[in-house]
């Protein structure tokens, strides 16, 4: 769950007033994301949900989250689209923290993941890659390669606590990515934390996108290697090649995929399973003993990142023919 | 926050088609309440609230729970009314649990508690005892004297832990709880935990009453021990004897109190102090480490016991003349 701030009626009243919404019916927490604070408010316009940001977020980096939200929503990439308030602005602040208001979307995340939610995944996926296109502004990816040597020195001298041979493990691998990971790829601003709680569906059809605060700039590509293990894994560890070639083609209808990004998918995924396990072996060690939040398995990354290890190229992720690009 | 059971999409969709409610759009898990799992749920027809029952809740007992949120409401009191499916039936299972999906009551619980909200309280918990008086279903009350023992008897090893005396303090207050408790108060059913997250307000005015899972037959006076304990301490332990006078004089507006309940109320208190201080005493030593809850602090019933040890009688709360039985 996640409900860090306890905001009071009062400050609520007095924040809500702010806006053309109407009085404030309702404002319950809501037990889902990790990050920030969020509630399900109900104004007498209908449901919102307020967010309050929370330590991990930047101040900074906030506005390059709401413009994106407002950027897609423009393009007709289904997401939540930021409130202003009545002076224009969307980004205000609320109990100390900056706080926004954003549009209620429809659907439930999937616990249980069909083919046919990948399918949809991929399309939505290309959609956004290609909404971003005209988008300016920019976000470096703090977990990128040198955010994964940072996170990985934090936690080396307590890594096999979690696993035996774990710190000699992404040592090895820190260094086969450094010594790897492509270049020159198509870029552009990515969702980065696509898991299935982000993506929401009425039955099988795609209904839109949440959780925008990892979004940054890096290889398109880097984005479907990150679904892929988010999404193609079930869960006693097997390779779904099913789901995989699913999001791979429905992506490639709407986006078509370059020969070079292809051949990079195996160190792409190599190198976002190593990212959620780096963050997860951190979260693992550090979270305070009183936390809401549960921290998530960092085995399960470790699990996918010695799959990818195994992986020479397209081809041993079974992926068939037509799952070539169309020029090949 | 409470959120035990994950609903999967298929399970929640097969489970709203029973009902007449249109599609569900949305279910978030709220990150309220401590004994079962609630789920906002956002169908076309507009916002309730899914419950899942968890192990605490006894299953034999959740007629009693239903039954009385609809004599409730039908008598005019503000509660969540339970909805029955397309076969008249409320009671229903969904994830191997008991579930049912009540009507969203708006308002929001105060986080700070103004004197006017104990105004407000006061009354619409008489409104309550006279509103049961007709419901025949009944519920003995399991944390009463002889569960108040059996809770004591699982923690008294461990109790010093929490404060060093604790047991002690706890062996003499229950003896001396069985030599003074009241007896023959009138009695009927009450709440047993109006706490101010069980309460709705919009402003200063109530909305409504959740949560009667701890509802059962007892003196009505008790409830009103448990309001004052829960309601009218400040953070720092400090009693507040202007709430406390406004929602008994409130109280007594709708139904007048005996010289009898009035003159019970110090024993009425301390027993109510015991009851929360048990129950969190025996939670803070056996909550497990991975749960989602935060264990309340039992402390803050102790300082409230010591409080109400120190009151020989009504005077001793400062309630002044106007608190008085009209007739006295």
């Amino acid at each position: 769950m996640a409900v860090y701030t306890e905001v009071t009626d009062e400050d609520l009243s007095a924040f809500a007033a702010q806006y053309d919404l109407g009085a404030v019916l309702s404002c319950k927490g809501i037990a889902e994301g990790v990050e920030n604070s969020n509630f399900l408010l109900v104004t007498e316009r209908g449901p919102y949900i307020l967010t309050l940001y929370e330590k991990r977020t930047r101040r900074e980096d906030i506005p390059f989250f709401l413009g994106l939200m407002e950027h897609l929503s423009d393009k007709g990439v289904a997401c939540p689209l930021p409130v202003a308030a009545r002076d224009g602005v969307a980004l205000r602040e609320l109990c100390g923290r900056p706080a926004v208001i954003v549009t209620f979307l429809s659907g439930l995340w999937p616990r249980r993941i069909h083919p046919q939610h990948c399918a949809e995944l991929g399309a939505a996926l290309a959609r956004l890659h290609l909404a971003v296109g005209d988008f300016t502004m920019e976000r470096p990816n703090a977990l990128a390669l040198a955010g994964w040597q940072d996170l990985f020195a934090k936690s080396a001298d307590r890594a096999d606590e979690v696993a035996v041979g774990l710190r000699e493990t992404l040592e090895t691998e820190l260094a086969a990515l450094a010594a790897n990971w492509p270049v020159g790829l198509p870029s552009g601003v990515i969702h980065a934390d696509l898991f299935p709680d982000n993506v929401f569906f009425r039955g099988e059809s795609l209904t839109g996108l949440i959780d925008f605060y990892f979004a940054c700039n890096d290889f398109l590509a880097y984005d479907i290697a990150i679904c892929i293990n988010a999404w193609c894994f079930e869960i006693d560890g097997s390779f779904n090649a099913t789901k995989a070639r699913l999001l791979l083609s429905s992506y490639r209808k709407v986006r078509p995929l370059s020969r070079a990004e292809l051949d990079a998918l195996p160190w792409l995924c190599r190198g976002s399973a190593v990212r959620f396990l780096l963050t997860r072996l951190y979260d693992w060690l550090n979270h305070p003993p009183g936390a809401f939040v549960r921290p998530k398995d960092p085995v399960e990354y470790l699990r996918k990142l010695r799959f990818h290890q195994t992986v020479r190229g397209l081809g041993d992720y079974f992926l068939d023919d037509d799952d070539q690009p169309a020029g090949a």
